[in-house]
């Protein structure tokens, strides 16, 4: 990371600091640090910010990202769009989400995308942008910033969805697969903030999980790393959607639970969910949750056996890569500490001892914040980088 | 790495070079190069090595490291002990191995290993060591340099082998796992060269994994990262030595082999092993290999049994950490392509298309060799880090 980049990082997380105490932190010349603070001061990144209390001597003048820096983060998930702007030290200014189809399209979806952004800025939300990061629910190319052969995104295979944010907004643009943007939102502002082999693992529609090592995002050489949805875990039934049978997402992520609950309701072996499913004609897993919390014995289960399975998957990672903390997040996440214990259970039960001694396994931070936050954190990333070259 | 380290690694790896590629290929200033190879030249580490052919100009010196440079590499197994003596350059000087009982305890193994030691410098090996990679059949806090709760090494716990060594031959020693010397082994002087993101699996008495990412060996914050032995493939038998059930080294192992291959022969479902049974009282992995090439059916089915299932947990790691490589070693890799097909065929069944399109499913090239190739380079790069402080 060059000089210039570490100085705008280190102002985005910590705030209006001194020349001296910039030297000091990142272990500068006291003349380069003036020298690069001038010219990203001439860029427009960087601006005075009064006086620093006195120390004895000279008062020193405090520096500070400026406050005209925005960046967009953007989560595209399987029927939802979520965008948050936020400032140059990554505080949300504004946010707006909506319902929508991925299957619908690029063109269809990225519309609506330029739309909301259109809107926010309207609102005074931001006037131009220095960065934007967007993760989508599919395999992406990190290098060339666009999806590769997603599954459940007809039409998107090597759209180029870099190359048109960009031309749109007029600012550096990243891409990257929507669990990698929860994990780093966990990871620079969330519950992982302090750990530096960490294993998000979200469990949405489907379930994948992203992966810190040395507090880096690894990807992979292929940038597939993390697909642990499809590991198989029962020999037979049931069919997922790759097409092969017993992938862990085919027994145990939200269409699965939908699938289980909406056979428990209709089969009567929960009245809760019986109820449910009559009143509106379809369960999901909030409805599984709630009629968990309510004391449904049937919904209860049904989270405990997903829970087990998934930990049983983990057990197996944690012997493999040794993390020093699982992060749960996505919409399951929110079935709570019935499926965070069964999670436990299963990891410290199956693991070696020495890899669950200091292993916390914990449930996200942000919560459906996760996504925005992280892609807002890797736009600021490639903006200082590009800043500093 | 220090620029010292640096040149030390380039001139081990590629031999006698002038002092202008010295520069050109590590992008270091003439002045620098010719200050460091002066300190290492007095510390005894490099030489002058005549003259490089003109490029038209004034000839140029060459330099190498120093001739009498020598590194140990030690790999203790369960019941062996195999030591190799390189020079400088990591070539082969001498070797020995002999059968030894790791349940012996430390005192006795470690006074075998001094003994070979000293019996390989009387031949003239060595007169003194630069530095010393020892492997242990167990876990090992590598920071520390000693094994840590080893399972099948009774008296070893927190046995101080760095210090005793150390103080023993008088040079830096570093301590690991035999799984991961034998996975460095393959990285710097086997298969796996020139691939960064590597799975080495070692199949002997027990399977354990080596992890390369980005280059660098992982072992987590632990220490204890690639266990892969005790990820549980079936929900209830066979019992394991871990006290669990169904972990892979408890279905498919060296020590499983045995097993089910005394079953095999007893019952006289195999008449091939019945007889070498009967014949030697007892049947090993190597009976098994033998016993399939000669067209046995019963001993192909354990090795494609075996194959399938070390196969289909590797397809989940493989979905998981998006390998570049994976490299089988070890005792039973002599069980050779029959169970190299069994793997391949699990592995690009079940993992991701994305994952496996580009991904080398091999036998281990160094073979017996791999361990104490790659603790001497271990011992290699310590001693270099050493030298350049």
């Amino acid at each position: 990371m060059r000089p210039k980049h570490r100085i705008l990082r280190l102002l985005c997380d910590e705030g209006p600091l001194s020349r001296a105490e910039i030297g000091d932190r990142l272990g500068l010349p006291r003349t380069r640090v003036v020298a690069d603070l001038e010219r990203l001061t001439a860029g427009g990144l960087v601006q005075a910010a009064g006086s620093a209390a006195s120390r004895g001597g000279r008062r020193s003048t405090l520096v500070e990202v400026h406050p005209d820096i925005r960046f967009a983060g953007i989560d595209l998930g399987v029927t939802s769009i979520d965008i948050e702007i936020t400032d140059g030290r990554l505080k949300p200014i504004a946010a707006f989400g909506e319902a929508a189809d991925v299957r619908s399209g690029p063109k269809n979806v990225l519309s609506r995308v330029n739309a909301i952004m259109a809107k926010l800025r309207a609102e005074g939300a931001y006037e131009r942008l220095n960065g934007i990061g967007i993760g989508v629910p599919g395999p992406v190319s990190f290098r060339d910033g666009v999806p590769v052969s997603p599954p459940i995104m007809p039409g998107w295979d090597r759209y180029p969805v870099r190359e048109l944010l960009a031309r749109e907004h007029n600012c550096p643009v990243v891409v990257d697969n929507d669990v990698n943007i929860m994990a780093m939102g966990e990871r620079c502002a969330g519950i992982a903030r302090s750990a530096e082999n960490v294993l998000f693992v979200k469990i949405g529609s489907g379930v994948g999980c992203g992966i810190f090592i040395g507090g880096e995002l690894y990807r992979g050489p292929d940038g597939c790393a993390g697909d642990i949805g499809h590991i198989q875990v029962e020999l037979d039934d049931p069919m997922c959607t790759c097409g092969h049978t017993g992938c862990l997402e085919a027994l145990f992520s939200g269409i699965a639970l939908e699938r289980d609950a909406t056979v428990a309701g209709r089969s009567g072996t929960s009245t809760a969910l019986a109820e449910r499913l009559a009143t509106r004609g379809s369960v999901t897993a909030k409805d599984v949750a709630e009629c968990a919390a309510d004391g449904d014995t049937v919904a209860t289960r049904l989270i405990r056996d997903g829970g087990g399975r998934l930990g049983s998957v983990l057990a197996g990672l944690v012997s493999f890569i040794n993390p020093s903390m699982i992060v749960i997040g996505g919409g399951l996440a929110g079935l709570g500490h019935v499926l965070l214990g069964e999670v436990r259970s299963a990891v410290y039960r199956r693991s070696l001892p020495l890899a669950t001694g200091n292993l916390p396994v914990v449930l996200s931070e942000l919560g459906a914040r996760a996504g925005v936050a992280g892609a807002s954190f890797l736009a600021s990333d490639l903006a200082f980088a590009e800043a500093a070259v």
